[in-house]
């Protein structure tokens, strides 16, 4: 049985989205996965009132994590020095539904690097083990890619966070971690 | 009987984060609310290989979640255009859950309005439709507090989203936003 793939990630908000998912859903079939039913099929913005829309995206996305077999979230931070929160909820309910979950980022840095390399945010003291930005927030050196709740969520689901060092200009298109996270993942499937 | 609470937030990292979740908890006395058992508690940093520490917590934290009725996200913006990831990660955890969700945000603003705040995305093309930011992105435009799949799983759920204006200074200490998203949750829940 060809097990279904949810392919949780913010590309289908960059100008290049189609392609790029259709390079991921590719690359799905070289591992032996299937995307999650419909997947790619894009809704069209016509006739519809102003939030409509987004709820009909959201149950629409809400059926296709039900109907996988698994979650592979891109991590990769967006707009910001995390990852998509979009992506970070589907990775959360596919938690909540027992499946297996991975993920891969084209940021090898920790979360606590990013922080540091915020300007709105660093400089980051050091307190005995605690670390905290400018603002006096604590700042997490669990040594993951980012919040503890993702990073943990995986690990301690047998999943597993792959992250690569890319150059900025293909840190969208560069397939490379995913190919990573995709064979571990079927090598895990395969031995349960 | 008394209906437990999750309360997620980002308050936990915040130099004053216990004495904000204490009035946070308290809070949800008056409305009738309890929070979820030993929510407050902080796990120790002591004697812990790195990693090890964060795996707990996200243990705990989904334990919380797992014993409560009703989960409750703060999604005020966190070093960031949008909320904490961990915040984000338990609103999309308790929503496969099919348990009641309800969110309550110290900024008022739309997701797409802090995007045309932002530098790094600024200024926002509007062609037809649809909005871009800077780098050719997709900008949402669906009147949300945050990406589509927060707002939309809440909404699709019958639950709310509160949104209060508040100066810089109270965004994490005003607490009339959490109340009035109680008062909504205690309304809802009593119809049932």
């Amino acid at each position: 049985m060809t097990l279904k793939v949810y392919l949780a990630g913010p590309e289908v908000f960059l100008p290049n989205g189609r392609e790029i998912i259709a390079a991921k859903q590719a690359l799905l079939g070289q591992f032996g996965f299937s995307p999650s039913a419909r997947q790619g099929e894009f809704v069209t913005w016509t006739n519809r009132v102003q939030g409509e829309i987004g709820r009909e995206i959201s149950r629409h996305n809400e059926a296709l994590i039900e109907e996988a077999d698994l979650l592979i979230a891109n991590l990769t931070p967006f707009r910001s020095i995390s990852a998509d929160p979009g992506t970070v909820f589907e990775l959360g309910y596919m938690c909540a539904l027992g499946r297996p979950v991975f993920a891969h980022s084209n940021d090898a840095r920790d979360y606590g690097d990013r922080v540091r390399a915020e300007p709105s945010l660093a400089p980051v003291s050091v307190v005995g083990e605690k670390q905290f930005a400018k603002d006096g927030s604590a700042v997490e050196n669990h040594g993951f890619a980012d919040n503890l709740m993702l990073d943990g969520g995986i690990l301690r689901r047998d999943g597993v966070v792959i992250r690569k060092s890319v150059p900025p200009e293909t840190i969208w298109t560069d397939l490379t971690a995913l190919a990573e996270c995709l064979d571990r993942a079927r090598s895990a499937l395969a031995s349960l």
